[in-house]
Formats: C-alpha cells, structure tokens, sequence
C-alpha cells in the first residue's frame, strides 16, 4: 500500500486542500491513519478498531469528506458493539446514535471506537479494563477521562476528530491533558438519543479536534441546531476570584499568562465570586445526582456488581443511599445556585477558568483514585448542572512541562460566542509558541499558523 | 355603622364605580363586608379575620383602591399568623410574601387569611383542623381544596378576590365547585417568596375572582411579569378523546354542552389523545414526587407526626418511601412525557377539560377521603408538572344542580390567549343562564352581563 508523504495534519481544512489538489486520496489517508493507528500498538485508545475495508467502503461526498474520526465506547453504532467499557454491559446496537449518523452522511469515515472511563463516570482515564490510554504530551501522564480513548486519537493524529461526552467535565478534562480542542456544546444542542446514560438529565455529546473551526464544524453538524451568534466586541472575560491550583504553583503561573493574553487580546478581566459555580459542582459528585447515575445504568450495576470495574462500582454504589427527598432538595439548592450565577452573567460574557487545576501521573490516580479524580473536575463539575456552553483549548505547557488547558463557559446558546474567543487565543498561542507542543499537535499547530486567520464559520448547521 | 345598600357586586370595576360616583367608600365596602363575614358566622372560610380597624387603616389609592381580598394561610403576611392549617406548625410572619406586597401596595385591602387543605395536600376542602367550608352553591357539596376557603370567600361575595395557591390543581378544583373564576398563571410568572411549600418546583400562586378580567388584572399585579398576549382569532381547542366522568353522567352532558359552547364561539374543536397527560399527572400523585412535598414540610411531619391531620400524615409519610434513583427515573418519564404532549400542542391552541369530573359531598369525603381525592384532579394534576396556565371558568349547573366548570390551558406563556377564551365563553354563559348560579355568584354574573363586553386588558403588568 502506497503512503503518500504528504499526509500530515489531518486538520479538516488541510485534507479538504489535500483532496483538492491531488495530492492524496481519502483511501491513502485512511491508510496513513492505519499505519500510525499500527505504529502506536497496544496504547488503550480503542476498544473497537474497524476492518480498513469497512471503512474505505463508506468512502462518499460531502462536507466531511474524507474526514477519519473516532466514537466514544458509550454510543450506539449499528453492528459494532456499545461497551461502555464494561465487557458484561456490551451490546451490539442496532440503531446508530443520530449524532453519529449525520457525520456519516456528511461524508466523514468511522475508524472505531474509543477507550473511556467505564460508564463514563469519572475524569481519570484509568477506570477502564481496556486500557489506560495516556497523554501523548507527556510519557506516564493520564490523558484524563472520561473521554480518554477520543481525546487521545485526536492528539496523537489518529484521526480528525472524535466525539465524547460530557456530563461532569468529559470532554474538557481530557482535552486540556492531551493538548487538543474539546468543544461542550450547550445542554440539548446535540442529541443524546443512542447515548448510554451517565447523568441522563445532564449528559452532553461533546467533540475532540485539533482547532476550534474545526470543533464548530463537526459539533454543528451533529447538532440539532448550534447556536453560532458572533462576538460583541470587547468582551467581559469573568475570573474566579478563588482561584484554586491544589499546589500545583506551575498551573497558576501558566494560567496568570493565560488571563493575560486574554486582556491583550483586547477584553476587560472581571474577577467573579466562584462560590456559588463551585457549591454546584459538589452536588454532581458529593451530592444527589449520584442517584441518576445509578438510575441509568443500577439494574445492571446492581444485579452484576463482579463485572463492575471496582472504582466505578464504589462511587455508583453511593447513589443507593440518596432518598427521594434528597434528591428534591438537591434541585432546589441548585435553583437557588443558579440564580446567583444568573446574577454573574449580567456583568460577564464568558467566564475563563482553568480546565484542570494541576495535572496528574498514572502512578499517582492509581494510588488516589477518587480524590484525585474530584480534583481534576473542579473548574468542569458545575457546568451542565448551570447549563452552560465551554470550550477548551490548549494553553501550552506549564514552566513544568505539564499541558495547561484554558476552559471559556458561556451561558447555554454562547456557543458561537465562546468558540470566536477560544479560536482568538488558539491562534495567539500558536503563533507565539509552536514549539511549545509535541508530535501530531504540533503539526496541527503549524496549520493554524500557516492558514490565513479566517474567522470561525458563523453558518447555523444542522 | 351604616351600611349602603348600593354595595352589592364586589367586582373590580362595580366598586370603582360605585368609588367614582360616591355611591360609597372604601370604607362602607370594608364594613359591608364584615357584615356578611358575620352573618354567615363560623363557615370554616377564616384561619385569621383581621381586625376591622386595622383593614380601615390601610385605605390607599391606587389600582385596587379599595378592593377587599383575602389570602390563602399557607403565605406570609408579616405580624399575622401562617399556619398551613397546621396549628402545631404555625408561625408569625416577618416578612410578607411580595406577592401580597404588590396588592397591598396596589391598594387592596387585606380582609384575612384563609383556610386550606393542610399543608396545601390535598384537593376536597375537608384536611384541616379549622373546620370544612362547604360550597356555597348547594348544600353539603364540598368546596374542594386545597384553596378552600379563598374559593369560598370569593363565592360568598365576601371578597373582590382571594389569592390561593396550585401544585396539583388548588387554584382549579376548588374554583370550579365553588362556581367562580380561577387562575393558575404560568409557573414562575408569580413570585413563589413566603409560600409554604406544598411541591416547590411545581407551586404556584393563583387567584380567585368573580370574572376573567378581575382575576387577570390581579395575577398581573401579583406577577414579574404576565404574559397576556391576545387571542389568534380561530383557535384549535383541543378535548381529550378519552373523557372519564366517573359515572357522573349529567356532568357529560353538560361538559358536552360547554364543548357545543366554545366551537359556537367560534372555534375548532379537535380531539387530543389524553394519555400522556394522564401519564403525568399520575407521577404527582402516585409517584415520587410526594417525596418533594416531604422535601419542604418533612422536617416538621416526621419529628412531630401527632400534630399533623392524620389523612395529610399517611399521604406526605409516603414519600420517604420514594429513593433517588425513583425521582430521577421520574424526572426522565416527565421528559418523554412533557415530549409527547408537546407534539400536541402542535395541533391545538388551548386545551379544554373538565375543571372536575365530578362532584362529591362533604359526607362521601369523608368516607373515602384518598379516592375520591384523586378522581377530583383527573383533569388538573398535569398542569404544573407539564408546565401549562390555566384558567378554570364557571360553566353553570348540570341536569342534576351540581356545579360544572370548564378549565382551558396552554403553554407556559399562554395566560393572555387563555384568558381571552375564557372570558368569552363565561360571557356568553351569563348571557345565556343568568339564573343558573346563586348568591353572590349570580350577582356577579349580572355584573358581567350588564357591562359593555369590554376585551380583556391585554398591557403586561407588573
């Protein structure tokens, strides 16, 4: 099989240029895909790999022509099997998750699915017995979860993009560990319909890319209707005025320079009382919702607790013990919480916050697996629960050599407008720092760099 | 104390007139009132009766100058007692809700506070330690609940308007046995601040009053805002294809005869499936939400269960039965539920229902307090859950002199559509059978017919 060498970046924009010119087909760059897929070996990325035939076979036009991505393990592809990364649970689906179906019809091409948290309950990417797919950033860092397997294929130039899902922090923990975009899109934009459940009221599809155009693109094409309204100017970017880096003094070095690009890039920094955003965000992990955890996936938790990764069983076990009081109490908390952050949404436009506070080994999650793992959800836990759109976007490395990750939330419906700044920042940072990251990102980087600085497509999709 | 005879209709726009041509005063309007207050003597309507010098103190314009109104006892007013019904409960107000600030503020002048359901559970008029306030309109019938004695208050002409509150049909049932006029706003439209919770995510406040207009014009003040947009000419009225009337088949009849009545209206009539709405209701009742009406007074029923009415102690106890993982499975039916209705929706405008399928006298409440207490919210306890207004109008008597009323609902934001319909057709009622109600009713009902058939005031108050 020929490899043509010119198959690099596999931003969307670069194959569209490739295919344009001739330079490669979409079969050799599923068979580049292939080979690095081949090279990689026994990483933990995917659970199921589909047979290279299947996939040139779908070859077909569209807006995603071409375009290889991957599928999270907890979402329905007709024929393959859905695990959720529990052996025991898997099923062969027979319908295919309509999210799924529309980037297929656009033309996009399915190499498998992808390695997460088992259940999707947890941020760690090691409760899993596929595997612990690491950063490619940094050799022995977890790549974070629960969306492991997706954000690791996009960082490591496997395939374009990849969906997640997001319900404490999915899909913005893992991006910000492996260096690539994760785009959130707000509460019901995507449809969850072919999902296997973690919180069902709160779960997000969410999508892993190399740049936020191309995050926008594949998010609009698998939602029901993005909103993509444009930025208003100079923007009121919030700060939590408790910032929060549980020792990690690099993390708060690297996010200091971060909220100082922002300013540069023009924008007023408002320091916000993070409190109430924070108190939201326990109710996901210490509070009530463990209880619709446990409403999801419980008859089979609780009828075959051997098959249940230990971890996932322990923290879903809790769940058992919430009365239905509780759980009403829990919502009018929440009510209350997110009146006063309504309050904070009439002086800001977006609020920026780090996607992790500090970063952690694989070593060190296998020895403290759920402290760690609260840890790493909290600037994530309290966005769907407030209903908020976010967006993360690599921030470069720390003075530690660790990823440092920028997350930007806006009320539900700021889609467009949290991507249009995200996309400003991402740009900055390539520009002034493209060595700043490794391998298959660094590539797409260079391509950021090298395009003319067009403006995110603002077309509503879907 | 002398007493005008002019006083008579106690609707707004009576006493405005009778202000603006010195027929009589504010004051003749309080003493009159308190004249008839007396004279029915211990009627089971009053918790707490002000004093009648502290009424005459507060004497102020403004756009309820000088309208009488009492004030359902499960809601604050500062320095008088809330008891919920509940003497052991009972405390003093600090603060008054701001519900009954904006009236108060409006002009109108608070009579007192009335009896209830205990703890607003319940919808048969019977649930309370301070005795059963029977329907004025026939002898022995049971004014429903569990705004029993606001009902009553604005039956007997003893108030321009009552403010009652509704989670499972409060502001409806008691209404249509009582044969006057009930609003139940779109949820959140009236601040629910200083209201004891029955279901807090589902209570709302609502108002009792002689005509469409006066209960439109009060909820408006009592509102942030209310959205009163006007009719769409031709509406499509949907009717449940699956009525159930619990074998009352005079109520058929005249529910038949009210259907007649709003397509000679004008309107389009249009059969709805049932079932869903049905499906929901059931989830108040039967299912986990008891677990949120122990949420907010559980505290109090489980430390002290022998101060509690012993048919409000087995209902609320069974919510502590309910666990989390029921809610949240809960929450998700009403999702596919509140889904289904919405393609409804897409086919009507307004629905029309039954506000009771049947009636029930106080003695066979009493035997069979739970049963029939269900049967009398088969066509209200949807309403808050699905998120729907409503609007229970008098629909005069059936073949065999019991009450009938008509409840029309719509989407949240439909108040001001509704309302146009109602008024209408409670128009047209009078027109047609001025002598098909009694007492202060039928004086209320000339009131309606002997004024210019003025439209609904349609500007967004509050």
């Amino acid at each position: 099989m020929t490899v043509t060498p010119e198959v690099k970046s596999l931003q969307i924009a670069a194959l569209a240029r490739g295919y344009a010119a001739g330079a490669y087909t979409p079969a050799d760059v599923v068979a580049e895909v292939f080979r690095r897929i081949g090279e990689r070996g026994d990483d933990g990325v995917w659970i199921t790999l589909r047979p290279i035939g299947d996939v040139l076979a779908e070859i077909r036009p569209g807006p995603l022509y071409g375009v290889p991505f991957a599928v999270k393990d907890n979402i329905d592809v007709a024929g393959l099997p859905t695990t959720a990364a529990c052996p025991g649970y898997a099923y062969v689906a027979s319908r295919t998750a309509p999210l799924v179906e529309r980037l297929l019809a656009a033309g996009a091409l399915l190499i498998g699915k992808t390695n997460l948290d088992q259940f999707a309950t947890g941020l760690s990417g090691i409760r899993s017995p596929y595997g612990v797919p690491e950063s490619p950033l940094v050799p022995g860092l977890i790549s974070g979860g629960s969306s492991s397997g997706s954000a690791v294929a996009v960082s490591a130039g496997l395939v374009s993009f990849a969906v997640g899902t997001d319900t404490a922090g999915s899909g913005r923990v893992p991006a910000a560990l492996t260096g690539v975009v994760g785009l959130k899109p707000s509460r019901g934009a995507v449809p969850t319909t072919g999902l296997v459940p973690a919180c069902a009221s709160l779960d997000c599809a969410s999508v892993f890319a190399l740049s936020v155009p191309d995050a926008v693109t594949t998010a609009g094409i698998m939602a029901d209707g993005l909103a993509l309204g444009g930025p208003a100017g100079r923007l009121r970017v919030g700060v939590p005025a408790q910032l929060e880096f549980f020792g990690d003094e690099a993390a708060r070095s690297a996010f200091d320079e971060t909220v100082a690009a922002l300013a540069g890039l023009g924008h007023e920094i408002v320091a916000v009382d993070f409190a109430p955003f924070l108190a939201a965000g326990r109710l996901l992990y210490e509070g009530p919702w463990l209880a619709e955890r446990l409403a999801g996936v419980g008859d089979f938790v609780l009828s075959r607790p051997g098959e249940v990764h230990p971890i996932t069983r322990e923290v879903l076990s809790r769940g058992g013990e919430i009365t239905g009081v509780e759980v009403f109490r829990g919502l009018a908390r929440l009510a209350e919480l997110r009146a006063e952050t309504t309050a904070t949404w009439a002086d800001i436009d977006v609020l920026a916050v780090p996607s992790v506070p500090a970063t952690v080994t694989v070593a060190e999650m296998t020895a403290d697996p759920i402290r760690l793992n609260s840890m790493l959800g909290h600037y994530t836990t309290f966005a769907n629960l407030l209903d908020l759109a976010a967006v993360a976007v690599p921030a470069g490395m720390t003075g530690e050599g660790r990823p440092h990750g920028l997350t930007l939330l806006g009320p539900s419906g700021s889609d467009g407008l949290i991507a249009h700044l995200a996309d400003a920042f991402h740009r900055r940072q390539a520009e002034r720092n493209p060595d700043g990251m490794t391998g298959a990102l660094r590539q797409s980087l260079e391509e950021v760099t090298t395009r003319a600085p067009e403006p995110v497509v603002l077309a509503v999709v879907g």
